[in-house]
C-alpha cells in the first residue's frame, strides 16, 4: 500500500548501483552485447557455449562488455569469467539449473520454423511429482508432459517416451534447458509427431554419485551402482506411478526410452536389457559409461532386430563422445544389430539435443 | 560409452579450479561457513537474508570464508559482495529465480514440525500450465498444486486458493521459494488444513511492470494498469482454465486468494473489490499500491462483513511495509470493515511469508 518504490527496495536486496547495466543486448542484427561490472578485475572473459573464451573491454565506469558477431537463432549458455572466477550474468534473470555449474542463457530469437520457439499453437503441460524413494534412499521428484488436449478422464491412451537428462542436471533439465515441452507442442501441432507422453525423472540411481568434484563417474562400482538403481527406482517406482496416473499405454510399442550424454548411457543400459519393456531406444550423445559392451549387454544379440521398432544412435561430430559412440555402433554391427546412426554438427551441447530431440520425437509410435 | 572423467568434463563448462571448495557447509550445531575462491578481490562481504552483511577472511590460496552463528532452521537467501560485485556462490547449486536479482539458498534443517520440511507424507503434485495471454499480450505460465490424493476423474470438488508472488519473482516463487506445496502437504497430513487446489498465476499485468531498473512502480499509470489487467487475466483466462481442468467448487465460499507484498495488494485489489467471488482474503506484507484506499475499495463498507468469511491482514513488524499495513487497517476500522491483524517478528522475507501461508491456510475453508 505503498507510493514509492524505496520502501520496496529492500525486498530486492541488491546493493547500490551507479546506473542499470543491460545484459544480454540482443541486437536485431542477431549480434549480442554482453555487460558485467567489476571496476576492480584485471581481465574478464565471456565464456560462451559453443565459442571459445573472448576477453571484453572495459570502460571509464569498470563495465566491462563485449559483442558478439551475428549468431545463429538458438538458446546459448555463458558466463563471465573475472579474473578466474566464474559468475552468471548478475543482471539477467535468465540462468539455467545444473548441480554443478549454474549459467547465464540467452536467445536469439530465429523463425517461427525453429521447433523451441514458442508459437500460436495449442500448449502442453509439465507436471512435477514428488516422492520418497525407497530404492535410492532419498526424497525426489520427477516431470510429466502431457500434450494439449489430455483429458485424464478420457479413454484414450497415449505412447510414452523415457526421457533422462545428463551427469549434473537436475530432473527438470529437459524442459528448464531442452525446451522438450515446447518442442513437442510444436511437432503436435504442425502433425509431426503424435501426441506423446513424456517422463523425465531424476537420472541418479545413487545419491552422491554427483559432488561437488565430480568424482562419480571415476569410481567404476559407484557408476555401476547409479545405473542399476536408476533402472530399478525407474521400473518399480517411477513406472508404476506414471501408469497409475496417465492414461499411457503400457505395450512396448507404446514406450520408448532415450537420454542425452550419462542419460544416453542409461537409456541403453536400460532399454537393451529390457526389449519386453520398451521397443524405441536413442541415445544423445551417450558418455559415461563402460566400453565392456559385452559385459553391459550380455545378451543383445541380432535377435533383437525383430524386437526393436528402433535404435537410434546419435552424436555430434565436435563431441568428445564421438569415438566411443563410434566404438559402440561397430559393436553392434559386430553382433548384427540393426541400428540407425546419427551423425550430427556439434559438441557436446543443449544445441545438438534439442535438435536431436526434434528429429527422433517424428519417428516414434 | 567412457571410461575416464576427461572426456566428460568439458560438458560441465567450468575452469580448471585448484582444489573442491565447499560451500554452504551447514554443520551438525547449526552455524554455517560459506567460502568463495576470489585471490584479487580486496574485500568479499556474505550479504545473507536477515542479517547484517559480514566481512569475510581471506586465506593463502585466495578463499574467502566465513562461518555464521548457530542460526534458527530456515531456508535463507544469500549472495557474495566482491568489491561491490554481487554473485552467488559458484559451489551452490541451489539458487532462488528472481527478475531482478537471482541469489544462493541454503537450508539449515529442523525438527519434522516445521512446515517446510520434508516430510514422509503422502505429497501433492505441481503443474505447470502454458497459454498465450490476450489481456496482457504475452506467452505466459502458471502453477497449479493438486493435494495427495486428487483424483481428476472422482467427483470430488476441492476449494481452491489463488495464491500470489511479489515484485520480481516468477510465477514459480510459492513453489521455489515459498514451498506452499511442502507446507500444504504437511498440513494437510496432520489434518490441519482442508485438501485444496492451490493456483498460483504470473502477478503482471503490465508485460513490462518489471523492468531491469525496476521504474515499474514509480509510475502511478503503468502500475493501475498493472493491476487492472493482472486482474482481468485472472478472471478471463487463469480462473476458466483452472475451473474447466480441475475439479474446483465455483462458489464464493470455497475461493480464497491471498498475496504477499505486490501480490498482497493484488489479493486486496482484486478480492475486495470482488466479494461476489472470493469470501476468504489475506495479505502478507502488502505492498506497492496506493493509499488512496477510498479510491482504491470504492464500494467497500460494512456490508463486507456479512460476506467475508476471513480478512487476514499480516505484516512482519520490522518490514517497512508496516507502516502502510496499518494505516489500512485503520481505514477498514474507520469504514467498519472487521479483520483480523496480525503482527508478527520479521521483515519483508519468505522467513515470514513461509510462516503467513502455514499460519493461514488452516483458517481457510
Amino acid at each position: 500500500m505503498l507510493l514509492s518504490l524505496l520502501a520496496v527496495a529492500p525486498m530486492l536486496a541488491q546493493p547500490a548501483q551507479p546506473a542499470p547495466i543491460i545484459s544480454p543486448e540482443v541486437h536485431a542484427d542477431r549480434t549480442v552485447t554482453f555487460r558485467f561490472r567489476d571496476p576492480n578485475a584485471k581481465e574478464v572473459l565471456l565464456s560462451r557455449e559453443g565459442a571459445q573464451k573472448s576477453a571484453m573491454q572495459k570502460d571509464e565506469q569498470g563495465v566491462w562488455s563485449i559483442t558478439t558477431d551475428a549468431l545463429d537463432p538458438d538458446i546459448y549458455r555463458y558466463t563471465f569469467l573475472a579474473d578466474g572466477v566464474a559468475s552468471i550474468d548478475p543482471n539477467n534473470s535468465l540462468t539455467t539449473p545444473n548441480m554443478l555449474n549454474t549459467q547465464s542463457a540467452f536467445h536469439v530469437p530465429g523463425p517461427a520454423s525453429l521447433v523451441w520457439e514458442i508459437n500460436d499453437v495449442p500448449r502442453g503441460e509439465v507436471h512435477r511429482h514428488f516422492y520418497r524413494s525407497s530404492i535410492v534412499g532419498d526424497d525426489r521428484d520427477f516431470f510429466v508432459y502431457t500434450p494439449p488436449g489430455y483429458d485424464p478422464a478420457a479413454k484414450k491412451q497415449y505412447p510414452v517416451l523415457y526421457l533422462f537428462h545428463g551427469y549434473s542436471d537436475f530432473a527438470n533439465a529437459w524442459t528448464a534447458l531442452g525446451y522438450a515441452n515446447v518442442i513437442l507442442d510444436n511437432l503436435i501441432a504442425r502433425g509431426q509427431a503424435k501426441p506423446m507422453i513424456v517422463v523425465m525423472p531424476l537420472g541418479y540411481g545413487a545419491p552422491d554419485f554427483v559432488t561437488r568434484n565430480a568424482t562419480g563417474l571415476r569410481d567404476p562400482i559407484l557408476r555401476q551402482r547409479n545405473y542399476e538403481k536408476f533402472r530399478d527406482a525407474l521400473f518399480t517406482e517411477v513406472m508404476p506411478q506414471v501408469e497409475k496416473t496417465y492414461r499411457v499405454a503400457k505395450d512396448r510399442n507404446s514406450r520408448a526410452i532415450a537420454g542425452l550424454s550419462m542419460g544416453g548411457a542409461e537409456s541403453l543400459y536400460v532399454g537393451l536389457n529390457a526389449l519386453d519393456r520398451f521397443a524405441w531406444i536413442a541415445s544423445f550423445s551417450a558418455g559415461g559409461a563402460s566400453e565392456d559392451f559385452a559385459a553391459t549387454f550380455p545378451s543383445l544379440d541380432s535377435s533383437a532386430n525383430a524386437k526393436l521398432r528402433l535404435l537410434w544412435i546419435a552424436c555430434g561430430i565436435g563431441d568428445g563422445q564421438i569415438a566411443s559412440n563410434r566404438k559402440f555402433k561397430d559393436w553392434l554391427t559386430s553382433k548384427d544389430v540393426k541400428f540407425t546412426p546419427v551423425e550430427t554438427p556439434g559438441g557436446h551441447t543443449w544445441l545438438v539435443w534439442r535438435r536431436n530431440l526434434a528429429e527422433l520425437a517424428p519417428l516414434l509410435f
